[in-house]
């Protein structure tokens, strides 16, 4: 654990299939005003939102409601979210939904109360929030982007094809308290719970391939993946099993709420060539992280050749008998490539709009940074891109 | 993750070689009447101590000593504290030192306020405070006890002889802050380092070796056991070592601030009979629990088979071709016994007082509990002690 770091996250996290008892002992915490936010209204058919309301009304809260937040929420609903939430005089957020719901939350917190532009203060310049915030709870409805523990939040400019995140420094930005029912997840699609188990193991793969020292986040970070890939492989064949989605749930909280990214440079940059994707495509999160990893870590493989061999002995088992360290590290990525086939996630980013005319667009939207074990040059970038196709 | 569970841990942690400059940071949030408390007086030889206090006078508080904490903090000394406390109506309980020095900060902040005598209402009935909570921060001095991010606390009635540890269940027992210098840990005999590193391993063993089901937490725990083996190996070697003294000082941390208990019953056998054993011959924690763990194990063994097998190939890397899983699994342990040896850990619990014509009275002390694969009887707790002689 090198450097100087600070560790604190106060979310209060309740977990299990009964969690959602416990917005009866959050509510009174807060004052009168809720403003309710949510998705594209899956929490109309699933029950959810009956249930939720049913204890916002026993509690006698005055609800104001901002439901129709997209997968990649935009610049445009936030704006109109402050409105809402100005006018309903906030007391509290109340997001129910997935990370979109999460991180829109969140930017709207933060907004509220701030007399700068948001999008220019928070996305463009990175600044830390100075006016007061908007407490926020999260009900999870579904598992991936760890947005529910965390101060994350990524906004998409559709004026200017921007998809950009910002991880706040200060944990006040974090969610007071997340409710996690594992019971929930199960009813939405297929291809939801896989995006998200992709969602969940590329968190991590960001912060371990950084570094060559020896670091316990690299360690905790193994015993994270291995469980997120035991679990992955059961629930493909059952996705009912409640113990690999309850397990599934505590990874993907536990892969992002900064704990595997003490004492690590970390890396983010499947995230950027993802968002650039996101941003032009309007793709799942999810699916734009698995298609361009693995033309990603082939790329990096020789600059980062000592962890993609642990990689491979540690997480995927590989012997190391009579093979190179290269042949190694390769046969790990080989195991990632087959589990990624077996989840079903998107292996191309063509099939996600990404084409060979608007990859020159893509490629002007990523973002390079330092952490990783290359940084990638603008010819890079458009290879890895294309690979990806 | 199966169960309902909650998880909220706010301590805030400032790690890393410059981190004691953070208590500049943290002072000035609490009122001016701070109660130091340390123990027999390594901080002064040491140099923290006048750290400390440059830092308590320059932001003009007013501070009253407890000093002279012992190593198993005693429920004498902490109604002396009590009495100090109230005096001074304290602010801020600063614990500078180890694990004793930040379990009898605990006791005293949930007992200041507490018109019912602390002993009966927190140490024999087991209650959670309902009184005005004094706030706690940390300078951690000695690596292992975890009690820097947990809201546990052991105390000994030396007049009957017990120690008794309680994990309060609610957050805000825990630290509001812990300063985490691993150059500070470097300062301390090797004796220390090594009872701090299986104090370490044990905890995590006792939530680990409960439970047959899939989960996560599980897979942490393996891999912060992976880390602590690796970094023991590396600072008996050369104590100096930041990397791998920062290591263990940080998986100190996760072992026991609850995360790795989620979803599991955990089991505690192991710190029941070393309490038992502490109790009676005042004997170093992490000792006492050295002497009885492997005779522990090896009994309990054949109720947990299936654990101990994955104990003995995940973190050990023991090859099973050709095996019985009790083969296997016993092969764990013995690995095990190798590395404790290596460290120079206390065998015998009658190199640290256990005799024959005690026996009897230590398995009076020593408090069963249903977490794990086997609920002891009086036989087995004599015979594991004897066999620990």
């Amino acid at each position: 654990m090198l450097g100087n770091f600070t560790y604190c996250n106060p979310t209060k996290l309740y977990f299990g299939a009964d969690s959602l008892e416990y917005l009866n002992t959050e509510l009174p915490k807060y004052g009168d005003n809720v403003v309710l936010v949510y998705g594209g209204g899956s929490i109309k058919r699933n029950g959810l939102y009956d249930a939720v309301c049913e204890i916002l009304n026993k509690q006698n809260k005055n609800v104001a409601e901002i439901a129709g937040v997209m997968p990649n929420p935009t610049l445009a609903k936030l704006r109109e979210g402050i409105g809402i939430a100005r006018n309903h005089h906030a007391d509290l957020i109340l997001a129910v939904g997935g990370g979109s719901v999460c991180d829109y939350s969140k930017a709207l917190s933060v907004s509220v109360h701030c007399p700068d532009d948001p999008w220019e203060k928070y996305f463009i310049r990175f600044e830390e929030p100075d006016c007061e915030l908007i407490p926020v709870g999260c009900v999870l409805t579904m598992v991936g982007t760890g947005s529910e523990m965390n101060a994350g939040s990524v906004i998409t400019n559709q004026d200017t094809k921007q998809k950009i995140g910002h991880v706040f420094a200060d944990e006040a930005v974090m969610p007071k308290f997340s409710i996690l029912n594992p019971m929930v997840t199960m009813t939405l699609p297929y291809e939801q719970m896989v995006s998200g188990i992709y969602d969940i193991f590329n968190h991590i793969c960001e912060q371990y391939f950084s570094g060559e020292d020896d670091c316990t986040s690299d360690y905790i970070s193994e015993g994270l993946m291995r469980s997120v890939i035991h679990s992955a492989d059961v629930a493909v064949q059952n996705p009912q099993d409640y113990e690999a989605r309850s397990n599934l749930m505590w990874t993907a909280t536990w892969a992002l709420n900064t704990l595997v990214a003490k004492g690590k440079s970390t890396d983010w940059m499947v995230h950027m060539l993802s968002q650039a994707i996101g941003g032009v495509t309007n793709a799942t999160h999810g699916m734009t992280l698995a298609a361009v990893s693995l033309p990603y870590y082939r790329h990096i493989l020789p600059y980062g050749l000592h962890k993609f061999k642990r990689f491979a002995v540690n997480v995927w088992g590989v012997s190391t008998e009579g093979k190179s360290d290269t042949e190694i590290a390769s046969e790990g990525l080989d195991c990632m490539e087959r589990w990624m086939r077996s989840l079903g996630v998107t292996m191309h980013s063509r099939d996600l709009g990404a084409t060979e005319q608007n990859l020159g667009r893509i490629a002007d939207c990523v973002i390079t940074m330092p952490g990783g074990y290359k940084v990638l040059t603008r010819e890079e970038i458009e290879q890895i891109l294309r690979e990806s196709l």
